[in-house]
């Protein structure tokens, strides 16, 4: 973590952003205006004191470098970030000042933070799954016919068409992401409960204002020490990844010079071995097999914190955050990495001929035809 | 596994038997009776074949170890069990033994004989999840207006209601209910797609009539490659073990002596110490805990072995049954054992009504009666 | 886990044996008896109680089905079991019965007898590996000179020989022992605090004996909340299946119809398709293969559990066990799998001929001979 | 990751700085430069271009977020980073710019680079934890007679004295620090083989005058594909993380306040709450809990890689180094903040007294006290 040169390859820049500094501090500022306003709105603040208070938020900019000092020390981000905020108030008003985070604790603020980079970076993946599966309905339907050699146990068998197997790409991807999107849709919730999760002098409409506010769900009551949510999520992007990995396996299988079925497509300073010149190794599955590698154990490591204590667990949520955001960043730059292996992808289908005739296995490529249908039809209903 | 001794303790017997080698064995013969008459019924072999084929599987009875001896040995379940099977029927019809296992190969055997178990198992775990979430709830009401102290990073804080604490972990074990009902319709799909997934030699309305036969669900083509609705129900399993965890992390701090708040109901036999003959010990909660360690590192490896190859992996759809087999069984066994535990819970309102008047925090507790007033009415709008 | 159909193609036969029920039952009882026997030596018990414990041990046999079940009720092993065996002793000599057991506690019998299995299956795994790093060292000596293509990210790259992959599998190979047999070393220790670790009731001299019984190691303190060292076994055992799945990635790559470099071996029986009769699948490579993607889970469970809670911990340990017994039977059975691929492995060396031809590479194997003998020397030199 | 308000927390700025981008940089110019140097020692190139290129890597600063990017594009760090830096090295010698990077590929830089790295990060973890360890002996030296009660699966036990607990911990830090310099003195070797680590073009000689330059070690033979020696690192350091953990629990269950037994030292802004002024949360074991929860996962992650292909894996190793680094971060914040907690434990002794006494279990601390002393011995000898 914090190595550009490490984690970059992995990612995209556009989920690195949604995660970064920048936009959790972004959140945590918009959680305290969403809470004062919310608050005035409910009357129990008043309205003047909820305007400087959101006002300030707005404006507020911090030294990141020097917040994260102080969020380590502190143990917490929260501490630091509302002592700052409120000296900014007091500036203005030293009434509103005792106003901020009235009423929350440092995990409503940590965790709706998370939440609402959640929110972004699920965005940012359903575009992405979608224009995969798009990529690959197209694959699907080209080479619906397109007979060659199916391989199980890395041994040859019998005729398949390479939209066969491409169509059961597609339903692995749409599988997921339904999973996926469920998930989000129980995941993405406001959290606000206060010192003991108890609303203690606060009122439920609170919640559910900040909730409308901030664009998060609601739930019966807070969820500080119940992480299914979180975890449902890891899994579902986990599974996510090993989806594209299972392309990616291919690809890369149908790549290998002696099978020779199917290339990534060429791109200027992509994939090239600075040992040998005129190599082309295949980059986007690269990307893919190794997040998906990764994903599991990190997913694994959600799931063992799920056993938290009491009111607010000590270690457990505080575990996720980082293994959630990196999960984000691995699915989408396996996303990302395959979906231009995808579209550019380079199908040899003389070579599927040649290899299919050299087995001697028949030509009988059984109901694939059939098969197909079925699976774009299923994908098409879903959307 | 293989060995009672370590195994029972964190497990049903009940889930040890639907997830035995009887069971395995006796779903393995269900598929290839079930794929005899379905082929008979879209006339692609005799009638009378099918049924001397579906008769034979009926009374079949084979040795256990020597199958598992042969299975070792041949690398697949399904080639000594179709030899063995073949045989017998071959003792009353030797052209209806040839027709035996017709059209399938050895991982639609597995398969389907792994998601009749799951099928079975996934009923065990339902029933025994609504158990104890009846249980909670009651709880739930019950202690809805008693405060406690709340605790937050294992230090006091403010009050809470037990209803409240009860309820969160109502919440906690319902949502992970409803993600295993979800994954679980989507996962028990029949497997039936031939050597290379093709339906070669097959017809989709033979899919369809061994589905219904077998009480699973039908898919738009094969799975055999693409896992993720196994890896669905793994991550849905683990969570759910999870929330069984938390309830048992928090039984056990309770139930300290310095805390006492809180007991496991004494059962004649259960939770004694072999050093000291008074001691209660909180066993539910430790067989609860077990699991939650264990579960997660068992999925991470089904999710790992997603990104299977071509048509048919190697080593990774293997890696899987023993993985989901277990993971049914430490969530029953955990299920069973908290329920006793909410069941016949010890509650001491003397005592947490002394540890919240020493924290000296006030007894307001917020909006306690209404969040658990909001999760009993979630809760039960599901059902 | 209790199912052969499904554990056994997985192990072996003799590792299953090794940590079956009833070699852990002896264990149990074979501790107590050490037990009696090193407290009669200090003079804490009378010698003929010891005597007449010792040999009640010694004959003792329990039905495992209803000692599971009492272990499940009691929530462990060591309460029933003493209670029967001291009943058993009763019959002989009551007061004896009384000192059955004495200044233990149940964990103590647990984790000794696991160490008294594991100690056995450390033997097993050890011999294993020698074989298996013979086979390696032959081949390697084999096929020094003999040229392939190298391939890297799957990709065609400069000319290696066979004789330098190969090595490469033995050094990965032998660093994987030296690491197991270092960890089994510091590992292999006996159990014995009593109820609090704290030796009450007992002296170190007892602890001495009894580790001197049994064959176990001695630690300065009793481990039964520190938990690093069966940790480190299971980590090690991980390693070793994971430098074990690395050679069969590499042959069944190799045994790839359009590769055909090299194939397991022919032997009657295995690697049959029951869907295509004539196939030959790399079922050696699978079993390890299957190992390498369930073996890293388990070990991050038993990672996962170390905070284990002040003098003994809830829940903690009794999550290793299972764990720990299913690493050594993946750890044999891909060892055992692919011995009898090496030894038996089939190698094309006209084919590898002719891929490097026709990849256009370059004959020059670079520095591969004198690489081979530096590591053939490291591997001789370290035994 | 890429994110210093969610990493910070979790480890230490120098840990952060010492596995940063502006080291891994310099330690991939660095191996070019030792590179270039040795290839001359060795007649190999001119020594006046080994000496440009020397220089040039030692005034190089390239912009990190530009060159991430481009090693995005790449697949690689090592093609931009080499592209760059010949272009550097032709302004001053066009020929020395062609034998930048000679012989190498681009693995050997991101390997060796990832191990130099990794060598001051052990560094860094060695001295914490030998001063963690010297706390723990001061701890153990002072509380050595202090009697407590023990606590077994979370229930009154025996009694014990303090020291004992502690003399445990420190017992399980120290096996932890052991395993981790042998593993440290295994895997810190040079990566040097070229494109199929056949060391084309090169000689061994080259590679021990890198090795003997960067202070590194040497193997028999280039390591690319065989990654056992980073999966013990990863597995080292997730148990000396699960040992610090269990210091953790322990001081975490002790500053209950109905326990009352021992809290962490109150540091000025460090465990606050932002919702109760008063609150001192146990911040330090917050920390290392967390640590423990997500190492393991990790862990996990780098052993599934190891079945890396034929002469360079795809996706395996790339997966590796966010995973090593993370570890090295978690492993070195758990250090730093039990090192805080221990040197500064408030240990209440009339707490542990009173304590003790109203649970009636006796005081006889049993061979406590024989058990410190052979701990500490053990603890000494070693060092």
């Amino acid at each position: 973590m914090a190595s550009l040169l490490r984690d970059r390859p992995a990612s995209t820049a556009a989920m690195i952003a949604a995660l970064g500094d920048e936009t959790l501090l972004r959140a945590a500022l918009d959680f305290e205006a969403a809470l004062a306003r919310a608050q005035a709105a409910e009357g129990l603040i008043p309205a003047e004191a909820a305007d400087v208070i959101a006002e300030t938020c707005a404006g507020a900019r911090f030294d990141i470098a020097d917040l994260a000092e102080a969020a380590a020390h502190a143990g917490t981000l929260a501490i630091p970030l509302v002592f700052r905020l409120r000296a900014l108030v007091a500036e203005r008003d030293g009434q509103a000042a005792k106003l901020v985070h009235r009423g929350a604790t440092s995990q409503d603020v940590a965790d709706t933070a998370l939440m609402l980079q959640a929110k972004a970076a699920a965005g940012l993946i359903v575009d992405a799954t979608l224009t995969l599966t798009n990529a690959l309905a197209g694959l699907v339907e080209r080479y619906a016919a397109t007979p060659m050699l199916g391989r199980t146990l890395l041994q040859d068998a019998l005729p398949i068409t390479f939209g066969l197997r491409a169509a059961n790409w597609l339903l692995g991807i749409d599988a997921a992401l339904r999973r996926f999107e469920r998930e989000a849709t129980d995941a993405l919730i406001l959290q606000l409960g206060g010192a003991s999760g108890s609303l203690a002098g606060l009122e439920f409409r609170v919640v559910e204002r900040v909730a409308a506010d901030l664009g998060l769900g609601v739930a019966p009551m807070p969820w500080q020490s119940r992480r299914d949510g979180v975890a449902g999520l890891a899994g579902a992007l986990a599974i996510l990844v090993g989806a594209i990995g299972k392309i990616a396996r291919d690809v890369s299988l149908m790549a290998q010079s002696q099978v020779g079925e199917a290339f990534e497509p060429r791109i200027e300073g992509r994939g090239g071995s600075s040992a040998m010149d005129h190599k082309r190794n295949p980059t986007g599955c690269q990307v893919a097999l190794s997040a998906a590698i990764r994903a599991p154990g990190i997913a694994a490591a959600i799931f063992s914190g799920l056993p938290q204590e009491q009111e607010r667990g000590l270690g457990g949520w505080q575990a996720e955050a980082p293994g959630l955001a990196t999960l984000f960043e691995l699915a989408h730059g396996a996303l990302a990495a395959m979906t231009q292996v995808i579209e550019g992808l380079e199908v040899d289908t003389a070579t599927m001929s040649r290899n299919l005739g050299a087995a001697a296995v028949g030509s009988d490529v059984g109901q694939s035809a059939d098969l197909v249908r079925r699976a774009l039809a299923s994908y098409r209903k879903e959307r």
